[in-house]
């Protein structure tokens, strides 16, 4: 129940686990999210908003078309980098959403969102280099960085009491002879927030003239709230010759997230190391899924319009329920699916996150597992059915006021 | 076409692409494995024999029993260590197989055997460490341990004309003060080489001696070809307080390659850590996958045993057809599924393959992939239908004659 590892845990049997392994794998800790679903996953009367996961299962059209292409016995290894017909489609589905084509060459497959952060931190960092890190975050982030001997630098944002800003000066105050890469996640998790283009111009500017690399996760690109077709993305604006990946995920679109599978887009120089290092890590992505995630790409268009649709109505949902509760503190999400807010007098949101948990079953993450700035919040995903957000709701508002 | 990345090719549009990597990325080598695989894959009359796959798709009941778990909605993020009856059929199975039981808590589900070497990698290897690695072996090792910043440290096996073997002097004599693992996979791919339990004991002794850990890639374990139900496995001998990784995979007994599924037997002190890096790599398997390899693993006896029947054929008709010609040199693999040969007068592997591959379009892996001792050798992995590999075999017996 503890937060990440404990030293004397791991002794046992006279045997200092701990000191037998490597200190990279050392310093990890245990996601503050997976910790407390863990201790909560097995309840009866859960109500889990803590994870980014929506309460529908993966539509029936995509699991058609993963079945009728294993049936087909797609079941061997496969292209490295995804297969061509997936990897055309993601080129028509991003070259639709930016304003610049995404040529087929740039885009890899990987096996999961998370893979293709891991991929690019093993690409970019070795042992020492410094990631600068907009948080709150994702927690994910900083450890990946971490396993592969890097430094994470987390520069927070500001948050005014009713949304959440990056001041690029602070961003780029933080960059020093080691920094070797910028990672901005827009729309953001947990905040909400969606990066403006005049901010990702300055910061893109920045980069091309210090020589960073640009980590943009856009996963949560089409979940944006003022009728945009998507974010501000840094692949409306980059040139050929940026230092600029994009990572991303078929989780959140298409209620895939069991599914582990998602793409980077990157410079097409890179291929062959980004081949070796998927080569070498898991060794490519199911060949029925790839095709499963093909079919999601063109024909997932009208559920992607609900799920958008599912979202912002439990955004306002939050926002009308828990935002007019005099001790919450939180902002309006712009984009992603969650709900990031404070509760006056609250000081430890672990603490608080736990207690919620055993009053009222309701899975919240604790701001504490999301880095600099995000101590004192709760992260609720209201990607969920009416229902079952309206009852969770119910619950907080009882214990809150 | 040219081995490993060029760095020549890398330079485009002014940029040195390779320059703005981490130093682990840019030293990485492309798999000598995969290099031929995708220059001669979509030839017409093909006999794919390089890899390590049979020519059957995933057998029916296991399809099945992932199509009935993805229709009944197991599509949402699951248990990083893998889920519970998954984990419990894995340790009957494994506690069935050897001479100690194997708990359900030793046990982690991975996104792949591959995956379990990269995290066993992350989890025992830093910066500078070694780990000394038995070869000829699979090329994807050594490039795990690089990717980390660990040096591998290649001890050849011995070649009698005959067959293989392991001299564990040479193979301790390696060992210097910055080794962490010695890493030892039997049965062994590409030689076939089942290792003995004397040696196993040998080295288990000394790793003891040295606190030195061992991996022990166990991948091939049903597949030997003297009746045994399974090869000599160091968790036959290891007790609980000894530094024994087992890696493995579904991929090879049940015809999975393309599923990207394995696990791995740890410590359960690790657990923690394990489960870390697993959340940070991947962040799980998917849960309908899970279910239908629970399922190969409870009903697949039969088709395992048809498949080792399957593999005894190729392996006879590989050395009646081949053994007999003149110049190929090899022995008699006793365990799993390639055919390892050398041919007198030949002596870069590399150009015969791509020679073979052009004249005859049989798929074969060339030995300059798998390290020192395997140079002048090329694998062929008989695990195919018995007319697929006469063809193939009547193909190279014209060309090698």
């Amino acid at each position: 129940m503890k937060h990440g590892m404990d030293s004397a845990r791991i002794v046992t049997q006279g045997t200092d686990w701990l000191a037998t392994l490597s200190p990279n794998a050392r310093q990890v800790r245990e996601s503050g999210i997976v910790e407390i679903f863990n201790a909560g996953r097995e309840l009866d009367d859960l109500i889990p908003l803590w994870v980014g996961e929506g309460t529908q299962p993966t539509p029936a059209f995509i699991q058609d078309a993963a079945i009728a292409s294993m049936r087909a016995g797609k079941t061997f290894y496969t292209y490295q980098r995804g297969i061509p017909p997936l990897r055309q489609a993601l080129s028509d589905y991003l070259s639709d959403l930016y304003a610049k084509p995404v040529p087929a060459e740039n885009v890899f497959v990987t096996g999961s969102g998370m893979q293709a952060i891991m991929l690019t931190c093993q690409l970019l960092l070795g042992a020492g280099d410094e990631m600068v890190v907009v948080s709150p975050v994702w927690p994910n982030i900083v450890e990946a960085a971490k396993i592969n001997g890097a430094v994470p630098v987390c520069v927070p944002m500001d948050f005014d009491g009713e949304g959440w800003s990056i001041d690029p000066e602070k961003l780029l105050a933080a960059v020093t002879p080691r920094t070797r890469a910028l990672f901005i996640n827009s729309p953001g998790n947990p905040t909400g927030v969606v990066i403006d283009r005049e901010t990702q111009s300055t910061i893109l500017d920045f980069a091309r003239e210090h020589g960073l690399w640009i980590i943009a996760d856009e996963v949560y690109a089409k979940l944006v709230y003022n009728g945009a077709k998507a974010a501000p993305s840094f692949l409306d604006i980059a040139t050929p010759d940026d230092r600029v990946i994009q990572v991303n995920s078929f989780s959140k679109n298409w209620a895939m997230t069991g599914w582990r599978i998602g793409w980077m887009v990157a410079p097409p120089a890179l291929g062959q190391t980004i081949e070796n290092l998927i080569q070498y890590n898991t060794s490519g992505v199911a060949h029925f899924m790839q095709d499963a995630t093909a079919v999601a790409l063109t024909e997932g268009d009208d559920f992607v319009q609900q799920t958008i649709a599912m979202c912002r109505r439990g955004r306002d949902l939050c926002v009308e329920r828990l935002g007019r509760i005099n001790r919450v503190i939180a902002g309006v999400p712009e984009g992603a699916f969650y709900y990031f807010f404070a509760v006056d007098g609250e000081t430890d949101s672990r603490d608080l996150a736990f207690r919620l948990l055993k009053e009222t079953s309701v899975g919240l993450a604790p701001g504490t597992a999301f880095g600099p700035g995000g101590e004192r919040f709760l992260r609720l995903c209201f990607a969920a059915d009416y229902d079952k957000l309206d009852e969770a709701l119910g619950r907080l508002e009882k214990a809150l006021r």
